[in-house]
């Protein structure tokens, strides 16, 4: 099994964790210190080594953020983790903000006095978020400083040791490209940005540049590493050199300069030594790499990870590997949700359960490399939290006449997948079908948008909305994500959200799921992925216009679909896309679950 | 006649004042010098003595930009001006750029050397404007210096002068509040922002605050003026004491001290001495006045105009007047389109001639005191130009099978309108159905939105678009503006359009108004104004939602629609719509158009 159920959290641990790290800061002359969930890479996953905010505080969220002052703590978390955060920690120790209600920089301002020193790693910080920091010490007259070592680490006894996953290539039919061929572009690209140099230090980045893989975290099969590109002469890798075998450190030493994590400091030294300007993206690179180039004579440009694009806009033989990773993740849905039809109404199968079943589908591929992400398994009520998490305390039976929500994902070697697919178990009540079907009218009219040249997500997510917002209903998360292959399930810059501000190109894969949430009752989320195709006019038409080609392929649960309600276009599209479900899924099946699949895909009646 | 339909350009004189203007830079040591086409107060319409790009140029669009330096000058445009710069500048004299794909700031760089000096007058540019000329400046080593002259006026000989437009009090009963509650509510305001006191430019903002209007500009009834409000003191109003009657002086000297404009740069420095907090706004105040503050010792706080979002948000009486005067103007608008169905197809029409009929139908009311801007009145391909401006010498005749676009408004004392109907002459083609038809899907997709509280104009803009994209279509400009009561027709900050940050709020008015243009052929504009409804739930729903009311009242042409195009939805909604503009329009015209009306407004068949 990939996934864990277990509950990692040791809240009863966090007083006496909180003294010790007291203690220590005040042997150093700190008055205070930021504990981020986040490692040096900025990743969704941190290695075990790096869950400092895990051993403090006991809270194990993906996204998190403490501040530990002398007489007072707090640990800042977003609306997906207020319901954990509160049994995962200590009240007495830590008080429980709402990240954006109160965020951590405001807090600590709130209690900041003049002369007060505040310490960070400044490894674990990007230059934006210090910069928000700064501001909110130099304010009130305090001084935030980066510590040499973490004070966390001095007093971790039995901290895990780094994650040494081995690095395997990833091979140049699946990737399109070779890292030479990469690498050419980007090189040309920074001389036209006017740059010296760029630091890289998002994994996925790395693992796509080099065309390797490797598994330092959860889900995400990327080597923890970083890099630094430079016109004019080859990349340096900073990896560990435990990571690599003889013949993949042959082959990367090819195209690149390998070196120790270590070494990380003094290449950034000597690039500032010589004056170069060097290109770092704010929002996702560690405090101390500006701190390091500018401290040495380097010109810092704040820019976006130049990698970012060209890995978020597929190529012929990434697109063609995420469609066969979409077949057979598909075939494998299809199998379970059959399954999940014939076994739930006989009742004994709870979360956990049903979960296990969906991995072991997925498993007997026979290609499975991981999930894509902790799969979401609700029943009921607790398909009301849109990020819950299963675990052994939590796992709740699926019951008769109740909705249950599964969102989960594969990572295959051609391409990683992610599908929500929600179900009744017996009978729904109007309510429901109201509701799906509404949700399902938002999901069509992203799958079936066309849109000009230059549109962004942005401008597509209302579109999702529109069925609910005239029923008075909505819900709080963004349409869609970016996803990348054999990469991170969850990729920049491309979303559909109100954040997302990047034009959408052809080649790029995103997520549409929107949903329904009724809190202690039931939810409901839908969710294929969708791949932008290229710009071409409509006949008839006069602007070169994108569209989607829809990549997931399991049926729709038909039960919970009122089709007087739908307009007439949605249900041919509905009806097209599961003759397609049934065309492409029905041959990669058993005998007994195509004949499931063919009355589950059978036009809608109504 | 409120419109003017004379070419006031002249570009013949264009080379030699700009050769005089030269002698004056180089007498003045500058190497060059930034021609805006804003005034002091950075409004839509200038007075005659601030035209000072027309008449350096010929240029006499409504937004536009010159730069003049010792061996080049340009004339930077949007893409609505694109033609005529061409054709009211002297090619030999100016370099003509489109303002988006050369921008002012990048054509001066790209000339700049090492020490040069370019000046401009600090009252003329924004605080934001300014800090990106400096920019451009600073990289190449030039300096950008404040005049304390404008070297224009220095040359202008018969410069017209100064607007002196009598200022009118506005009744309280329109007003729907008097100037000390609007001014005791700002102050609360500006307490809590923890400011001492807001300086104000936007003669719109100053005519709303203390309940007066002007007539220094055209079609805009507003006093040019400054203000600073205060905490603690009573605010100050600068302006020309000629434009005020003793009554008029005296009730507003029951709530500001008034002063002549040129009274306002010591009253900064007086501020500024004082060591005082002032807000400004950066992108709507000029450069001097933050210079004049900053450098007498005062804090420059940079935020939105703080009467902005108050105006914005219309009160019962100015939501109650506004109704008022569209059902007046939709009375007026009926007759015209009536007139215009029997008149327009015997021929001899032109585009003057109807928009003077419709000025005429507007007067017939009896209550018209403007139009509320430059009526656009397109047939045939003119109609494919959003912003066409008819002359003289471009006023084309109205004929058979061809489309005519009218996009006009009135000022009345009561509210301000803004309407575009678009009509066949004869029979349309079926290419015109089609478009049309899916422009007012558009219209009416955002007409029966239903948003959650907090949604913003950006996120209904695509409603107006899918229609179209769908046909490989769309429209270059945005869905819709804000609009003013008895003030300007376009006011922010609410907008329907890519840019459109702002949380619509109750109360606000917006156009809605899409479009589709097919170059050198024929283009379709449907406009209604629209005011947001209070965020109720809806019934069933759980959500407090937004939602449009409808304020325009006049027939759409159904002869431009095909009804198979349309959702049942959709064709409800028209139907709903005809019947109550039948209902309240009705009553309010004569029998012939009456009868005219009831046809019109009859049910789609189809």
């Amino acid at each position: 099994m990939f996934q864990s159920f277990d509950d990692a959290s040791e809240p009863a641990a966090g007083p006496g964790r909180l003294a010790r790290l007291r203690e220590r800061l005040a042997a150093e002359g700190l008055d205070g210190f930021l504990v981020p969930r986040a490692d040096e890479h900025q990743g969704e996953y941190v290695p075990k080594a790096a869950e400092r905010l895990a051993w403090l505080t006991g809270f194990t969220g993906s996204a998190g953020f403490a501040v530990v002052l002398a007489d007072a703590a707090a640990v800042f978390v977003d609306g997906r983790y207020t319901l954990q955060v509160r049994e995962q920690t200590d009240e007495r120790a830590y008080a429980r903000c709402h990240v954006v209600e109160t965020p951590p920089a405001r807090w600590l301002a709130e209690r900041l006095k003049g002369g007060m020193r505040i310490g960070y790693d400044p490894m674990l910080h990007t230059v934006a978020q210090v910069r928000r920091f700064e501001k909110a010490c130099a304010e009130k007259g305090a001084t935030l400083e980066p510590v040499a070592e973490n004070p966390i680490d001095a007093i971790w006894d039995g901290r895990p040791a780094p994650a040494l996953g081995t690095v395997r290539l990833h091979p140049s039919e699946l990737a399109g490209a070779s890292p030479a061929e990469k690498l050419a572009k980007l090189e040309a690209a920074l001389g036209k940005a006017g740059v010296d140099a760029a630091v890289l230090t998002q994994p996925d980045s790395i693992a796509w540049l080099f065309n390797v893989r490797g598994s330092d975290v959860a889900h995400n099969p990327v080597p923890l590493a970083f890099a630094v590109l430079r016109t004019g002469a080859p990349p340096q890798l900073f990896i560990d050199g435990r990571k690599l075998s003889n013949a993949v450190r042959a082959e990367l030493s090819e195209v690149a300069e390998i070196a120790e994590p270590a070494k990380l400091a003094p290449a950034l030294e000597a690039l500032g030594q010589g004056g170069a300007r060097v290109l770092l993206d704010p929002d996702l690179t560690a405090d101390a790499i500006g701190r390091r180039i500018a401290a040495a004579g380097g010109v810092v440009v704040e820019g976006q990870d130049p990698v970012l694009l060209p890995k978020a806009v597929k190529n012929a033989a990434e697109i063609a590997g995420t469609r066969r990773a979409h077949l057979r993740d598909g075939a494998a849905v299809t199998r379970f949700l059959r399954w999940l039809e014939e076994t739930a109404p006989r009742g004994g199968l709870d979360e956990i359960a049903v979960a296990e079943a969906l991995e072991r589908f997925r498993a007997e591929t026979g290609a499975l490399k991981d999930i894509s992400f902790d799969t979401i398994s609700g029943a009921g009520a607790h398909a009301a939290l849109p990020h819950y998490r299963v675990t052994r305390a939590s796992s709740a039976p699926l019951r008769m006449n109740e909705i249950y929500l599964i969102d989960s994902g594969g990572q295959y070697e051609d391409g990683t997948t992610d599908i929500t697919r929600t179900v009744i178990v017996g009978q729904p009540t109007a309510e429901m079908r109201d509701r799906f079907t509404r949700v399902l009218a938002g999901m069509i009219a992203v799958s079936t948008a066309r849109f000009p040249v230059g549109t962004t997500g942005a401008q597509l997510d209302p579109l999702a909305r529109v069925a609910l917002w005239k029923a008075g209903l909505d819900f709080d998360h963004g349409t869609g994500h970016g996803v990348g292959v054999y990469l991170s399930v969850h990729e920049g810059p491309q979303r559909i959200s109100k954040l997302g501000t990047t034009p959408l190109e052809a080649g790029m894969i995103l997520s549409n799921e929107p949903g329904y949430y009724k809190e202690g009752a039931f939810g409901i989320r839908i969710e294929n992925l969708l791949l932008v195709t290229p710009a071409e006019p409509i006949e008839g038409g006069e602007r070169p216009m994108h569209g989607f080609e829809t990549l997931t392929f399991a049926p729709i649960d038909r039960r919970l679909i009122e089709p007087s309600q739908l307009a007439p276009a949605d249900r041919s599209w509905l009806d097209a896309y599961h003759a397609k479900v049934a065309a492409l899924i029905g041959p990669l099946v058993d005998e007994e679950t195509r004949a499931w699949l063919m009355a589950a895909t059978a036009p809608l009646g109504g």
